[in-house]
């Protein structure tokens, strides 16, 4: 069974938002056991919604598809879907009841001369909708089913499960699925697999299938698991974790899990009672906005000292003017006092500097750009050190950041 | 032109990993005032793969592919790639001078051996990748340019910059494209069609193909402009500016031309000598990350104080434990002191403050989620208002930062 996201929306295809409800949808499919095969993206635009339809029902069972069902004049997807199919829209009262019990339920009042929610294609059903007002729509041709969802994410969600879910869910045959996923750093892709444990991928991959993700500063093994016996997956994820715990590999694992390095600073910083704070230069706050990301981060996320200017610097984390002037801003010695100025002015129990040249300008034979100090501070320890490393002046940053990160985790784990 | 991003990948549909790339692209295009007609996400499986690229070679005359071009086994591009245009894989000298000139680069050495990026499929050219080590591919077949990429970020963008955006900006063909771009602010896109300037789209239409394209909080309008006389797009230019400038949509344009506002803030303030700073809590360093993010940004910012913890609002901005109690801080009296605070401690021109609600937990039936304060002080001045948001938690820091942004940025033009 075959089953495709189509999300509608020029909002989509601008840069300015990104979809969630592909991810939302995968997840929700993989914790009941199915798989996603594709998300398409298209604009509002009439032609490429027939186009893209005609190719979904050629190629999936099920197509499910989100946005555009709101009450504005960008809401066109009920009448692209009437189009498509050739059917008139039509005042349904199966539409109406389910309308009127979700503005009850909302302690409104469906305006009936308004809105037109209890209007829809021939031959479609209307979906209720538990947590806003656009209903969906369903409708089923040639054992293909369409699902039209509101693009709102957490609409989608609870109506994917609510609607969608129960209608794939055969009680007699229920393939279980679980991934595995491993997260390495300090070790590149291509050694991981060519040189330190040549046969992991084969070996791996005898358990399902397997994937490898470099991020910024690291790389994620991920290995699917699919099966109907709960205990043998229970007992596949072991011997991978055996597996990938006795190889040359085991020292570059940092986390077994699918999350983030900020959810897990914000884990264990919690668990362990620690504050943290930071002072940043060249990452001009993207280390601080990082762990802000993150919901909880205030338990232990204090503050962050983003200091571009050496006034700053000296003002606010009391570095010595001595020091910028001896050893100049990105050294080791301005971010070890970066570190400790940090620590003492946000009053935390680690913080954590950056300074660096996140370029295009700013570099020099001896300090190019790419060279960031990273420093940290502790009660009882504080040290700093020199990295370099490659990309623009974007991604230097988020490199920047991602080292300071791992240097943050690594100072948590010791504590 | 349609260009359309087909990103490839398992993980992309397990819900693990959600894909940034469509974003960046379609940010990118925007930026060059190009259009990402659609984003297609499939899984790293051959007959998928066959059938998606037949429908975008039949619909799009751009397709770029991301993703499955690393070193690692489920890297699969290549050979799919080769297989769909039946064509053989082989040494390229071409090839193997890009790579090892990357390896160089990273003062690596490239290991033929080992390695294959120096192997492509016949009639395909090799694109250097100046982030990371897996090149892309090129290939162009009945008037269709294929690009094939790297799945990671930070590679993906730059190559598109690097090798994709100059072939969609020819300067020498004759057909000379110009975008005009209008941005505007505080005002709904449905408003500016349907009730302050309802005949603009058709006036505009009449000079080149016309683009609504809304942000965070505001909207671009976007006119495309061919011809192959110079004078004469200048002459349309002209004419359309007029029209908007002279319309009751001229008192919420608040740029002209295809720069971010963050760009707009940074020279209308080096213009006018002004230093920057923030005190930033709910929106947790991404003001201050997002101006950094601008090169030159460091002759006006000076810092930012992240002030999660009400422990560094008031040690470091000076806010009032008064303050706190009677009003919260999430008040128009914290944002307030927390924009003296920072423009004293900070010693800058202008502060701005941001305090608020960015859920999904610590919302009330008074200052709901989605609520934020945001402050100004200059040497003269100073002043605070709260506002009402609508979105996630990573969709309100984003317009909280918006807000913010945009306050500087009146405040710069005041001065």
């Amino acid at each position: 069974m075959k089953i495709a996201l189509l999300a509608i929306g020029n909002e989509l295809l601008n840069g300015k938002t990104k979809d969630s409800n592909g991810q939302h949808l995968a997840q929700i499919l993989n914790d009941f056991g199915f798989q996603l095969n594709a998300i398409h993206i298209a604009p509002d635009e009439k032609d490429d919604f027939r186009q893209l339809l005609d190719f979904c029902f050629q190629t999936y069972d099920i197509i499910i598809t989100c946005g555009g069902l709101g009450p504005t004049l960008d809401d066109k997807t009920k009448n692209f879907l009437a189009e498509y199919f050739g059917k008139t829209i039509q005042y349904s009262e199966q539409a109406l009841e389910v309308v009127k019990k979700q503005y009850q339920r909302g302690e409104r009042v469906y305006d009936e001369e308004k809105l037109s929610y209890h209007y829809l294609p021939e031959s479609f059903t209307t979906l209720e909708n538990t947590v806003g007002y656009a209903p969906g729509l369903s409708f089923s041709q040639d054992n293909k089913k369409l699902f039209a969802l509101p693009g709102v994410p957490s609409e989608f969600a609870e109506m994917v499960k609510l609607h969608i879910i129960p209608q794939l869910i055969d009680p007699h045959a229920q393939i279980k699925m679980k991934h595995v996923i491993v997260k390495t750093w300090k070790v590149p892709e291509s050694k991981i697999f060519n040189e330190y444990v040549p046969n992991l991928w084969d070996k791996l991959a005898q358990y399902g299938e397997v994937s490898s993700l470099p991020h910024l500063l690291g790389v994620d093994i991920a290995v699917k698991l699919e099966s109907n016996d709960e205990d043998q997956l229970k007992s596949h994820e072991q011997k991978i974790l055996e597996l990938i715990q006795t190889s040359p590999l085991a020292e570059y694992i940092w986390h077994i899990g699918p999350e983030s390095i900020e959810q897990v600073i914000i884990n264990e910083a919690s668990q362990k009672n620690l504050t943290i704070g930071f002072s940043e230069s060249c990452t001009g706050g993207l280390c601080a906005s990082r762990l802000t990301d993150i919901s909880g981060s205030s338990q232990v996320f204090w503050g962050s000292v983003v200091s571009y200017a050496n006034e700053v610097k000296m003002k606010s984390l009391s570095v010595s003017s001595q020091t910028l002037k001896q050893f100049g801003a990105v050294s080791e010695q301005t971010a070890l006092e970066m570190a400790k100025g940090a620590r003492a002015h946000l009053d935390v129990d680690i913080a954590i500097s950056t300074t660096g040249i996140a370029g295009p300008g700013g570099g020099s034979e001896e300090k190019p750009v790419g060279t960031v100090g990273i420093g940290f501070a502790t009660e009882k320890n504080s040290g700093s050190k020199i990295y370099q490393f490659k990309g623009s002046r974007e991604v230097l940053k988020r490199r920047f950041s991602e080292k300071a990160l791992m240097t943050l985790l690594e100072i948590i784990r010791g504590f």
